[in-house]
This record gives structure tokens, sequence and C-alpha cells, in this order.
């Protein structure tokens, strides 16, 4: 017996119509790509989003079809989630920060009918221009005024013209919500990157558990900057929870560094942020140099890679800000856990609470998580087991994109399929995750699993540690120990064996790293996570003074 | 083109599952009909639920079939509510504070295969057993020690026992989220009660909704007592929300009077609450008598009918406890409106944020709302304008149980169909809507409106009142004029004419009620509401000083 309820699709275009009716007078604030500061309504939004469905259907772009974007967090680009994902296309974000040739790859893949670019990607986008297969127009999100004197890219058009072309007599299609609206792809430390094609209802669902008290507690009373950009992950979901709850929206456009940040947090009055750790390390530099305070500021999600103690301490003790340790994946778009806490853990003292912050914290409603065995069998939540960690949910990835890599579930003895993460976690009784290491990167010493995310932490705590990895190094009689790998802040000193002296007490002594070694920088991916891999290869010959 | 995310079917089982694995150890405290306090956490609730379920199919219930429960808030209510539901079959709440023609009546509209009761209602039950046409079994929500002795109801199966007769091996059934899982009938002041059939979507969608900080505001930090009852439409979703976020849940049973209620927010730390003024005004004048204060309670939904301005103040000022103006009705799964702030209000001196918080609220995300004129025309969200309010979205009704008064909805020109709600409202340009008046209760002088509410308010704030009611009388001249229908406080006194000069300057002089008359008590429905048409038909010869 069907229930007898009204039927109305889950769709994204939903949540603009709902901030244009009911929070019509709230503010969108960017930092342009041109310098200045722009402002406007959600109102102007839905105006404007109707106006680019339009622009985009007048370039040919059918409902299915694939719009690829390089661009900051602004509110151009966010005109285009909702015109596009709203019109029945897809939306696709390209990261700026990969390779030319896997931007080629990805655009290709996708298929890609339009490109909307950022100037920054000016350069970019001309060196990748002719070799783009499927792209039948290039769209800079500028004015006339600042629209380049020349390029080589043909026929270049500008994004305020198509978009004041058009007006906004449009009524958002109703389909059905198991439609694809966007894509985005995983950063592919090895491999070609693949693609994760969400839908309208997996998104939908997801900013639901995403705005949740127990998620990021997003309300119509917060002033929200999204650090984390939207061509990752979708600034993982920020984009939609904001029109959901009708919040103030801050855009930080191409300035991440901690000034300019610190300014519009201060001027706009923002309440939360979001971010991955590096981000965070600027910022706190700048107002560590000027003996600045945050005077709205409440609370930051971290997430990406595991928030260092020493950033998170730094945040709570010195700036009252609380810190949200957050874990998801481009798979799980991207929301698995925050770390929210539970009453008995409010009567705890700062350190202990800590402790628990430093976890990845509880499922968001929907999802559901297990670590297992090597056997695939369950292991128990107690804290103590650790094993790979698998995730299943409406908003996780069943294929990649044209099935590539074939089915990546595994299947339980119900038969429902779940998504092994590559994470290595252990849960407690409380159901707090806690990443031990990606399965790739745990060191295997005779045996047992060393993790290398512990070890990196106590370092990054040393004063003079501006940036650490632990990788594995070939031992004769271990199999693998762990090396730690050191970039010094700029002036400061340590020494190989004061480094190793800072780990007594803090972690068991057969998980101390066998030797130290010092480097200018450590490699980062396109998503700002260290490339373990490329450690590994620099130092597969190293020889330990253990061995 | 399809997503590809992974397909989970939103169910209601999958809310136990998750307060199973991730809040087990959090509890669930039960005031017993038996007068006891009873503990457990949500690990057996899990375990007992599954038992129901077997319990209930040995029963012989089938998927889509109904269970009917005559019940207080309590934890063998709650696992009848998973059990039921999750297998498949519908949960049928009745009101036991129906009049015994309408429960037959009802019982026999929903075809209620199983009838589950708190011993409370024993009476009521052997007065309709024998007139029941589809129930095949009661069964008594107690243990062996409790059943009577003997009882005109044959048969009489004792819950515990079938509880405990089944183990709890049991996976939960995964079928279409569009399939029925619960049945609400509305109250029903003319003509018979009709039946509200929720699917396991619809009350999913609600139960995100619901929690969100712009609703409830539910978290893990939470520890919930539902003054609302279950029977009410599911205790407005309370149930839900709470095993989506692992609040320790606290029923009342059947205590609700003032001394039993504050005694179980203050033993059991309760953050939250939920009821209709009425119950709240048994707990303030008990509180007020024994000069006390809540220790925990910071926050507590009103909904119902509107909540008197002098209450809300009370709970503010002397308490400090948040009132949160909610709105819905059954036909809404019921939640519509909550009236949180928005950040320009929390600026405002406490007498202004009073009547921002005196509205019925914002739309929670899912639901949209208009108000039309007679023409059907969209009014303006000016604050000004008042008409007939309208809503839609996916957990309002599509049609009646059995398609009972035919189709509802009224389309617009996209096709849509809105609920049409039978109240009057007023939209301002933040989104609040204020309802001034049920429709049928408007009172129509001389062409123009007058809302009922605002009179009533005022009064209300008089302190000789207990109780007041404004309903249209007949004039010669103006149709229709304001009669003012009022039960003094007991030992207070107050004449006519004290109680007309107290709107003075209140209120627009024309709205100004044109007579007085005191009453014993003015009657209430099953819900609680005051049974205005009950109170025209008793004035209906009533001679007006002014006629």
């Amino acid at each position: 017996m069907l229930g007898q309820m009204q039927s109305h699709p889950l769709l994204i275009s939903t949540l603009l119509v709902h901030a244009e009716r009911h929070h019509g007078e709230q503010q969108i604030v960017s930092r342009r790509v041109e310098g200045d500061i722009h402002r406007y309504t959600y109102k102007d939004l839905a105006v404007r989003s109707r106006k680019v469905a339009k622009a985009v259907a007048a370039l040919g772009v059918k409902a299915g079809q694939t719009v690829g974007t390089l661009a900051w967090n602004g509110y151009r680009h966010l005109e285009l989630y909702y015109g596009v994902s709203g019109s029945g296309a897809v939306l696709h974000t390209l990261n700026p920060r990969l390779h030319p040739d896997q931007v080629v790859y990805i655009a290709d893949h996708a298929e890609d009918q339009v490109l909307f670019f950022d100037m920054t990607f000016l350069p970019l986008v001309e060196a990748v221009a002719a070799r783009l297969k499927t792209v039948k127009h290039f769209v800079a999100m500028t004015d006339r005024a600042h629209m380049p004197a020349q390029t080589k890219i043909p026929k270049l058009l500008c994004y305020e013209e198509l978009v004041e072309a058009q007006d906004d007599k449009y009524a958002w299609p109703q389909f059905d919500e198991n439609l694809a609206s966007s894509l985005c792809y995983t950063s592919g430390t090895t491999g070609n990157p693949k693609g994760v094609l969400y839908s309208h209802r997996s998104t939908m669902l997801h900013t639901y558990a995403a705005a949740l008290p127990d998620s990021l507690n997003a309300s119509a009373r917060d002033v929200i900057l999204p650090v984390v950009p939207m061509f990752h992950v979708n600034a993982w979901g920020l984009p939609y929870v904001a029109c959901m709850v009708g919040v103030k929206l801050v855009f930080p456009g191409p300035a991440l560094d901690g000034k300019s940040l610190y300014e519009l947090f201060e001027n706009e009055g923002v309440t939360m942020s979001a971010g991955v750790p590096t981000v965070w390390q600027g910022l706190l530099a700048y107002t560590d140099a000027n003996n600045l305070k945050f005077s709205t500021m409440n609370r930051t999600v971290i997430g990406g890679s595991a928030c260092p103690p020493a950033m998170m301490e730094a945040f709570e003790q010195k700036y009252g800000v609380q810190v949200l340790h957050a874990w998801g994946m481009t798979e799980m778009s991207p929301l698995g856990t925050v770390c929210t806490l539970k009453p008995k853990h409010l009567k705890l003292s700062p350190a202990e609470r800590m402790a628990v912050q430093s976890k990845q914290g509880r499922v968001v409603f929907g999802v559901d998580m297990k670590i297992i065995d090597g056997d695939g069998e369950e292991l128990p939540r107690d804290g103590k087991a650790s094993g790979e960690l698998l995730v299943k949910g409406p908003w996780i990835v069943a294929k990649y994109f044209k099935g590539e890599g074939g089915d990546p579930l595994v299947k339980d003895e119900q038969g429902q399929g779940w998504f092994p993460t590559g994470d290595v976690s252990m849960i407690d009784t409380d159901g707090y995750m806690q990443i031990t290491d990606r399965s790739k990167d745990v060191i295997k010493s005779g045996g047992e699993w060393i993790g290398s995310i512990d070890i990196e932490n106590i370092a990054m705590a040393h004063p003079a540690v501006a940036m650490a990895a632990c990788i594995a190094a070939f031992h004769p009689k271990w199999d693998e120990r762990p090396l730690l790998v050191v970039v010094k802040k700029p002036g400061a000193e340590v020494t190989r064996d004061e480094m190793l002296k800072f780990f007594e007490g803090k972690i068991a002594k057969w998980w101390t790293p066998d030797d130290v070694v010092f480097i200018d920088a450590i490699p980062l991916g396109a998503t700002g996570k260290m490339q373990k891999n490329k450690l590994r290869e620099m130092f597969k010959d190293h020889k330990l003074p253990t061995a």
C-alpha cells in the first residue's frame, strides 16, 4: 500500500527557489578575481541563475550534457552550480591545480560541452584549449571591461554578456531526482582520475544531513566562508547548505593568504569556515605574527587531511574557535563523519576533550561505516581494533563515471554494497572513527601495522617543524620501518637526535621512527595533500641506521 | 543520464539501525503506566523492536496491513513505532481522547488487524471491542503481573509475553520508500475524521528537516521529553528525530500534571520539550506556586495552537526557557514552520523580539507556503496582506486515506498541487508566517475580517482570565461582531466592563468585542483545541448590546 503524501522530486533547483522566497534579502559577498568586493542577495542569485540556465541552453547544452568550470569560490561559480544543475545539465568542476595534461584528460573524459573559467586560469585554458576534443565554447567569467585584449582561445565568450542577453523568465524543469547533477574527479594519485557522478537525490540528502546540528550545524544566523574550493567536492556541500538555511555567504575568491582571509572574516562577521589544514596554517601564522583575534568566528570545519593537534589547540585555546574535525571523500559527496561531541564529553578536561576531537568523528545520519579484517569480517567497535574502513549510504558512489575501474563495492551477507575507502581506522564504543592511516601508507613492521598519522602529529607539535611526513623505509629484518621526513620552519633549527628524543614518552618505542631526514619541501597534490608515493620514491634507497 | 550513487531507500528502520550502531548506549527513560520509572538503551530498543516485528507477523499481520495503538508516550509505544513500520506494516496511532464511537469508526475505517493498548485504556477498549469489525487480536501493553484478572475482551494478549516469545534474529526488510508507514486521523471537528497515510519517504524527509538547526535543532547533546502525545501526529516527529541524532529520550507516560512533568524534567536533565499550550499552563502553575526554576531545560516547542504571549513571556523572562513557536497539521506530518530567529532579530529589544516570536515562523526546508486571495491569486509577502494559507512539500498530504473527501489540492499555473490549510495568515518580508485565524473562525464584520486570535491573546494576558475564546455573534447591521467568551481563574474576579476596558489602546477600536460572557469551561476537542463550533452553537441566540 503506497503512502498518500505529495510527490516532489528532490531537485537542486528547489534550494534556490526556497532561498529566493524565504531568504531573498540575505547577502552573498564575494571577493572577485577583479580585486573588488561584490555584494548581492539570494534574490539576485536566483534571477541570474535562471538567466544562466537559459544562456547555457542557448549555447546548445542539452539535459544530461556536461559543463566544465575552472573557477574560484565566487558568486558567478555559484550561479553555475544552480543554473547548470537546475536546468538538468551536469556541472563538472575541474581542479585548476591539476597538471594541464590531467585537465585535458578529465575534460575529454567528461565530454564537457562548454568550459567556464575565471580569468586567473586564462593561461591554463590557452595552454589546453586546442587539445580539448568536446568543448564547443569557452566562456571567461568576467565582464566585457576585463576581457583579454587578445587571446589564443577561439571565439572567447564573455560571461556577463551571455547572462545579460537573457531574461529571467524561466521555470526550473521537474525531472527524476536520480538524474545526474554534477561530476567531480578524484585526485588520482595512482592511475587516471576517476569521475564521481552525483545525482540530485544524493546531493539533496547530503545537504539535509550536512546542515544538521551534529554535522555542520548551519543556521540562518550563521555567516559562512567556505575556504575549501568549489572545485573540490562541491566545497563540501556548503553552496547547497547555504541556500537550504539562508546563511550570509562569503566567498574569498583567489585570495587565500592569511591577511586576505582574516580581513574578510572580520569585515563580514564570519561565524564559520571550512578548509584543509594547510590554509589554516597560513591564517594562524598571520594572526600570530600580528597578535590578532577573531571577533565573530566561533567554529571551523577541518578536513581533507587530519588536523594536527597543535593547530587544533591553537584554534581552541588561543582563539576560542571550535575545531570540527570532518572526514569524507570525493566518492562520498563528501561528508562521512563530523567530530561533534556527546554529553559525556562536555565534562572532560580540555586535554581529554582534545583527544576525542582529534578523531574524525561520528557518522552523519545516512552514512554507515564498519572496519573489517583481512578476511572481510567486521571488527569490533572497541577503540582498539584497527582495519580497513568501508562505508555505505545514499550519497556514496556506486560506480565511477563510465564504469572506470569496474565495480568498486564489496558485498556483505545481506547483499548490500560497501565502498572501501582505502583508509585504515579504529571505531570506539561511542561510534567515533579515527583514521590511523591510508591503507597504502601504513608501515608494516614485522607483521604489525604502524600508523603514520600519529607519528606525524607528534612531529608537527615540535616548534621547529613546519611539515612532517612519515613513510615506510626498507629494513632487512622488519621489512619496513618508519622514516620521518621533516621540513623545518624558516630560520628554525632541530637535529635528527633532538627530533627522535621528542618522541620519548609520547608513543610506543617500536613506533618511534628509525631515522629522520630533512628536506626543503614535501610534494603536495592538487588538493593540498602530501604525496607520500613521491616521498617513498625519493627515499626508496635510503639506508636506515638500524638496518 | 542517471547519477552513479548508491541506491538506498529511505526507510524508518534505518533510523533504528543507526541508533543501535552509533548511539547504542544512549538512554531511553519512561514513566510507566505501572507507575515506576523504566530505563533502557537504544540497543535494547533495537533488540525489542525486532522482536515486536516478529511478534506482529506471528499474529498474522501482513505488509501493508494496519496495526492500531491506544497508548501514552513510552518505550513500548516506541517499539511499536519501529517494529510495525519497520516490518512493512502500517502503524495507526488512535487518539484515546476521542469519543468511543469515533474510535470505532476510525479503527474500522483503518481496518486495524491488531489493537495494542496501555492499561489506562482498558475500559475504553472493553467498551468498543465487540463493535470493532476488523481487529483480530487485542494486546495489553504490560507484563503478566499487571494483566487484568478478568476482562470482557476475548483472548486478551500480554505484550511482554508476545515480545519475549520471539528472538531478535530479524533483518529489516528493504522495500520501496513510497510504501505506507503510518496512519493518523484528523480530529474531524466537522464530519468524520479523515486519515492521513504517511510513507517511509515522507517520514524520513520530515525527520531530516525537523532536526535542522532552524527547526527543532536536535543534537546528541539534547535530552528531549515529548509531552505532545505519540498518538497526536507522531509526537511531531520526535520519536524519529530521537533515533536520527541519538538524544537521551524521556517519556512522561500518563502523568502530564505539572508536578510529575517538573520532576521528570529535573531528574533526567531534560534540555528540550514540546507540547500544546494547555499542558504548559499546568506546568507553569506548578512552578509558580512552588517558586521553582528549570535547571537544564533551555527551550520548548509550542504548537497545536498559538502560544499566548503571556505564557511566552513567562517562559523566557522568568524561567530563561526559549519558546519555539511551531505550526503544522496532521496533514503535514506535522511540521510546516518553526519560529527561529534571523541575525537581524538578535539585536532587537526583548519586546520587539517577542513580537517576532509570537509569529508561527519560517518554513522548514522542503515546505513551501503562500497566501491567496478569494480569486486564488498569490498575495504579497509584506506582513500586511492576509489570505488563506496553502502549502506544498514531500511530507504534505496528497489525498486522504481511501480517497475520502476527493482531491483536496488546489492546482497552480505550473500544475503543482497545494494543500489549503484552512488557516488565514500573513507572511512578512522575512518569510515569517502569522496565523490570524482559522478561516471558519474569522469574524466577518461589515465585509472586513477580524481575526479572533489577536483578541484572545489580549484577553489571556488579563490576570483574572484562565481561558478566552472570541467568536462571531450575529449583528443585524454588521452581520457578525466579536463576542468574547471568558473562563475566570479560580477565585479571580473581573467584570464585563473591566474586561472591555482592558482592550483599550491594545487593538483597533472596531476589533474590540461588542460583548463579554463568562462561562465555567470552554469545550475542548480530543487534541486540546477549543471547539469554537460548539461555542457558536451555545451563543447562536446571544443578543449583542450593540444590536
